[in-house]
């Protein structure tokens, strides 16, 4: 490994809508870490979130920040009491470690550690540059025949693996995904993967519905032209993906007896329950944040081919386009999903 | 049993707010059932909406109707299939018979049996009468000891049951009561008993506060005084007893990581759920209808004097007093619990 | 339907080794049972372990019995309460009709009813005959372009739903199946329906193990060759599908920390589990009888080809020569299910 | 702090029967570690047997160790990033560190962590000594009426902690419990906290079945004299305490359907388990091992005194006495727990 290169070239956030290339130092992995060339880095949401108001929530980027977090590479070094990940594994990232040792994470739910350290959340740096460091135990080997963007694609994957698996979606399930972006579609397939035997999804995009139809032999809504409550469809699982709290409060209300519903999708403060329905059929709600223990369960998926994951890249962006990369979805309505790569 | 009358005493709901004393005839039991004279009747908040208002929800009197569904007493004769519960033997009433055959019941959520025979629930008649028949299997033999009206107290303890089963309340749980009405203070009380170490309960009412306080042990707020939030208590479970949609959804963001909240009271179409809180702590949050397979639990937690159910009753009647009794809380601020006794 | 028959032909076991056709009347519909004209039955070793042994552990056939329990037919009548079931209708029969008010019936574990009627077990006749009544909400439309005898075989397949069930097998899950018999491979089939991306199975017949791989792709041992433990395979879950303690404790001691044994297969008194890897990996084991809520499911798995029933009729019979059909499997090694087909 | 000394006194195995006093150096806290003064240290049948045999199962002692892994003390110094516990801090010591990134700590199973080091486990230390140091989030405070021979014995009561929960105990569930030793004492009593409300232990010392009656007021059998299957008892949860794999396989024999048994006592290989009974009944069976996020709750259940620690110790011993104290029990039947108390 005595070719690794000291600097790097790395995508940074300097202010509101202020993106530049500069040089870095390449970072040295601690004892437990790998060093990792990265490949492919997907685009999400908060990504774009950031650079064009400079927070998400209570996250307000103070110091210039990487953003980038659904990322894969290569392996090229690793720290000394690392004995696994020989140079050369190609590796999907989990993005966030958590702190290993407060209630949260000695309970199975590390993804609500308080101490975790986020990708591309602040003051942490992502992954929009040439190289990144992480701990051994969260970069996953892939199988050979799987690209490198539906290695980094495994993030948002596990996003829906981690909702599917809360609400509970198991063979002869019924579920209700609204919202057809990448989560939705994701979400969709991913339900089907778990054993669903009906999936409808809504959306306002006929082509989005399609891409639903098409990857999840999902039934489709556009609920411009038609309201969901008129379908009449009565789903077990309610897969909230839009963001839209009043498109989440009237699919609660379709819920079954015993329903379950889970908020995935960002947006609004205040989501207005339907109470009396909520009572009478004890329906269970919750949303969700991030995942945990999602990542080999999200490759088999991808690797069996029960997730499609290559076709959702419908564009591509070196580091130096990063603002186009985040921008793409807000200008472009065949984009789907956008990918960085910095190698490139 | 030769000496069982023919006819007997019922009160009777003929029109919204005309309620009087008829006589019926004695119903007989089918092959599986138990005739019981009635002991003791709590009245129920949904007794006085139905008196009020002619409605609960989608429930409509259009006949007239005998109320009550908290109802202990003695069984006289039995069906030809009975083997058990020789005449004499004092029993709680489960007043819900489900089909017993619907997805719903087969699945062990007989409450959301969308087929159930609810006492007092149009069109099936309750206790406030002399006798009543019910299925052998939801009449519950109570000790020696237990009062009758103990003894009937058993069904709105079910529902507080119910409310700590969903809400998974554990020893070492930290548990908030919203609302010290007699389910909140049964909630509390029962929460004590599933091993809950910190219990905080609000109210407005400084003498519901104390009760509180004394039966369970509780922390209290009085919320016309501070409020909760200032508190800085971060329950790890809430049960919402207090059926104010607005204190609701100030308790859920309370709630700690991971936390469940159970919506127990009745009241408002809408609660205004805070979505971020729910997704960034991934809060479960559920409503109770009713309960399953609570009897032998709730009367155990009564014998064992876990949960105090004789202090609760503050005001009794005979049947010819029951539009008295279904109004004593609006009008007499010392009313906690009033119990319908149909043979004095 | 005024052209039904009121005598018809019924295969009869009048004691050990006597199988006879009689005559008997067609049986009448209770007001909420269908009357179905049987089309195929499948035939499963409880059968086979009556006919030549006139008992199944406790349950002791004392009169003339009727067996047969994995059933398919026609509704061609209806009691006088049921509504849905047009005559035409074609079923799948679940052949236990549990009593629906007891303390398990309500919890959900409606097979553990101790007063269930159970198809074929003594004294409840079964369906190797040409007409039975069952209650409609047992009897279950199947849709058009499935056969008759895939119909017979949800029950089977219900045995392996309910065991991956109980074993919480879920995408991603490792799955050791043993025995490669009738249910096994529909344990190994539905595993992988609900998501395993691992099984492998074990048998001492090269050709059951052919099958295994064939229909669920599973990887294959042939455990006359070499051992189980050889492997190195830790899976997370096992389904004992063999009925041979022996190999079961061997099976449990492969089980990966906090993995899940499930006793399907019938056999033995006693099975001996390594106690020292139980506990320090902390295990779970448990077996299951028969299946609960999982017709629905079953007959999902079989319409969408996600599990394949009819690629296991090997062989089929008249009523004539139910003996035969009972026996195939011993006297045929081709044999893995032989079905009654009563009309013909 | 500056008054600490450098060395220390330890109790040391030296090889099979041989503990001796040796000078050691008082360990320094790593940054997130605080520097414990040992108080009181319960001897647990694991120490007894390394000391008799040099080994349990496959962890062998091969460098000198010191025993002990009960225990409790005062904070008297913090590492570098420690900020809670302030020196004079009273803490009960969790005596296994798991490494925080495994698949099973990532699942919350950390107590089936591989790379877990363990105090008195080869080659981990323990706290037969008179300083210890320990990850802060493993030292918990105690209330301050606490004793430190309670708080050391929150270690054995989490045993129990854990038993009830993987069994599921709850309020009204019927428990059995074999074995009265120590682990049975507390696990009849955490039984009677989590809301049992019948309680049968079974032994063959009335000794310690007095005790059993006194703390838990557990009914008590005493198998010398009558058998368990005799006495008719159908328990929902079996917690077995004795480790005698032939009580066990009787215990099991006797669950009431869809009960579970839970193996908390170590001995021998095999426990023959009645597989007809445990399919016909669905019985859920699993063993454990130590104990995984207990020391909260048990700490609440000794404070409250739902749970009686200091009652069960009755011997003291000072460090150059462990010899003693490992064998008290064999030596005195009137010995429950001794107890080593290293500053006296």
């Amino acid at each position: 490994m005595n070719e690794l290169p000291t600097s790097m070239r790395a995508s940074v956030l300097r202010a509101v809508g202020d993106i530049a290339v500069e040089d870095r130092p390449v970072p040295e992995p601690g004892p437990h870490e790998v060093l990792v060339r990265v490949a492919a880095v997907g685009t999400c949401g908060s990504d774009t979130h950031y650079y064009e108001h400079g927070r998400v929530g209570g996250f307000v980027v103070r110091e210039p920040l990487i953003l980038g977090h659904e990322a894969s590479g290569t392996v090229v070094a690793r720290g000394s009491e690392v004995t696994g990940h020989a140079p050369g594994t190609r590796v999907s990232l989990e993005p966030g470690i958590p702190c290993g040792s407060c209630h949260e994470c000695r309970s199975g739910r590390y993804n609500l550690c308080p101490e975790v350290r986020f990708f591309a959340t602040p003051p942490v740096d992502g992954a929009f540059c040439e190289y990144v460091t992480l701990h051994e135990q969260f970069a996953y080997p892939v199988p050979e025949d799987m690209s490198d963007e539906a290695a980094a694609l495994v993030e948002p994957l596990s996003v829906a693996v981690w909702a599917c698996r809360k609400a509970g979606v198991s063979p002869g399930s019924r579920v209700l995904v609204t919202g057809a972006g990448p989560i939705g579609l994701l979400a969709a397939q991913t339900a089907r993967a778990f054993g669903a035997t009906e999936i409808v999804t809504t959306d306002v995009s006929e082509r989005r519905l399609r891409m639903a139809a098409e990857l999840a032999s999902a039934e489709t809504i556009d609920v411009r032209a038609s309201g969901l409550a008129d379908s009449g469809y009565e789903p077990d699982v309610l897969l909230e993906c839009s963001g839209n709290p009043k498109a989440g409060a009237e699919a609660v209300g379709t819920l079954a007896r015993a329903g379950r519903g889970v908020f995935v999708g960002l947006g609004g403060d205040e989501l207005p329950i339907p109470l009396a329905h909520v009572q009478t059929r004890e329906i269970e709600l919750t949303g969700t944040f991030r995942y945990a223990n999602t990542w080999p369960t999200a490759i088999a998926l991808a690797a069996s081919g029960a997730v499609e994951l290559d076709r959702l890249v419908t564009h591509r962006f070196g580091l130096d386009r990063v603002p186009e990369a985040l921008t793409a979805s807000a200008r472009d309505e065949t984009a789907v999903k956008s990918v960085v790569r910095p190698q490139e």
